[in-house]
């Protein structure tokens, strides 16, 4: 997501914080993914942010409209670009989606291609061991390829032409997951159409900062993560060199 | 760990929680298990607990040291009473280990069976994939072998004759664990091993209650969790009825 973001916007200054302290948020109930959301939010508020970017899915999926209602700087999530693209890419209107278990039984994805296109047809399913199994760095193995097919043979039986990758985690994972999906089969990345959605934001309410300045990229973490570091230069595209730690609190 | 207790001291009152909103541990840096650690600690001091029994064994390898200084109430790990058992079995003193990341970086075990049988060589692998393929369910699936393989066989080509299984999750995945290893090695559990440990302790300081009474568990969570409970009912042996909901303060 920051990758995408610093692609589409690369004047404007990026505040990254990654909740490694309390990750993963995808098997985490409604109420906690909410709470923590929240707080992540006001870290952001008090570096007077112009726009909060919920980069994650599971809590794109569980807190974003709260947040939206909650908060004056505007909230973009995931989950309505990401369907958005979907409803565009595809020619059946049999879509897919993947994600974690949290965002899968939120229904959100399913709720946000129902209400672009009423006739869609929705097959969604948890793939809980994508993110460690990317986490681990088995993006060409054979038994990451064995998993994938478990999860993914069941939709595909079904006839879709679209798959929503509905985790920041799975594009590291797009070449073999194209490869198990067939050429027939149009990956969605949900980051690149969310960075999309901030851009035109920030364009119509002319937020935008002029083009020629150059945008920093800040990361800040809620726990040291080896596991965060080994990710984060290749999936989330960023140049991890300070990191500064940041404290939540848990209420 | 629950299960194990209640077999070995049926007449005790035990009291459990589960730190669900901030599983897995084992991903974790050592200060935040610490600290993470502590907070547990002191919800059940609170209550007036006789002992701690830490039965996570990432928590056990990073923060039990520091708990059993800072702490008036006896407090018991799971490493100890594994490195026992595994030096007791072990005839060749060449003893594998599993466990998370933070439990194998940490070098716990290694230092306890060392301390025990300074001969002794330690082979140890961290196996980040098991807690999520075991909260999938997949106890006996090919993918599963698969992935066992892919861990364990470089330390069974050292010749190992036992194997800790150095994580509360692991004796769910022992039957398949005991196919890939072979019928020389033996598995050594550290649950039933710890639950020895803590009723020897409460024979020696008569802190036992008397025998002919029948305790009583309780199980809290600081966050509703299906994976814990799917897991709970069979792994940890946990008839779980009522579950209370405890907040956490992370500071």
């Amino acid at each position: 997501m920051a990758r995408s973001l610093r692609r589409v916007l690369p004047s404007e200054d990026i505040y990254y914080i990654g909740d490694t302290a309390r990750v993963p948020y995808g098997g985490k109930s409604p109420s906690t993914v909410e709470r923590y959301s929240f707080e992540l939010a006001g870290l952001l508020l008090a570096e007077k942010s112009k726009v909060i970017v919920v980069a994650c899915n599971t809590a794109s999926a569980l807190a974003v409209p709260r947040m939206q209602e909650a908060i004056r700087v505007p909230v973009v999530g995931v989950i309505q670009p990401g369907a958005a693209a979907a409803v565009a890419a595809s020619r059946n209107q049999q879509i897919g989606v993947i994600g974690t278990r949290a965002t899968i039984s939120s229904g959100a994805y399913e709720r946000a291609i129902r209400k672009l296109a009423p006739q869609a047809r929705v097959l969604s399913t948890a793939c809980p061991l994508l993110v460690p199994l990317i986490e681990e760095g088995w993006l060409g193995e054979s038994v990451t390829r064995e998993v994938l097919h478990r999860y993914l043979d069941p939709i595909l039986a079904t006839g879709i032409d679209t798959l929503v990758l509905g985790c920041t985690h799975y594009p590291l994972l797009a070449d073999l997951l194209q490869e198990v999906v067939g050429p027939d089969v149009t990956l969605v990345d949900s980051a690149d159409n969310c960075a999309l959605a901030v851009k035109d934001f920030l364009d119509r309410e002319a937020l935008a900062v002029p083009s020629e300045e150059t945008g920093r990229l800040r990361v800040a973490l809620t726990d040291h993560s080896d596991a965060f570091l080994r990710v984060a230069e290749k999936a989330l595209g960023l140049e991890v060199g300070d990191v500064e730690l940041k404290t939540v609190q848990s209420k």
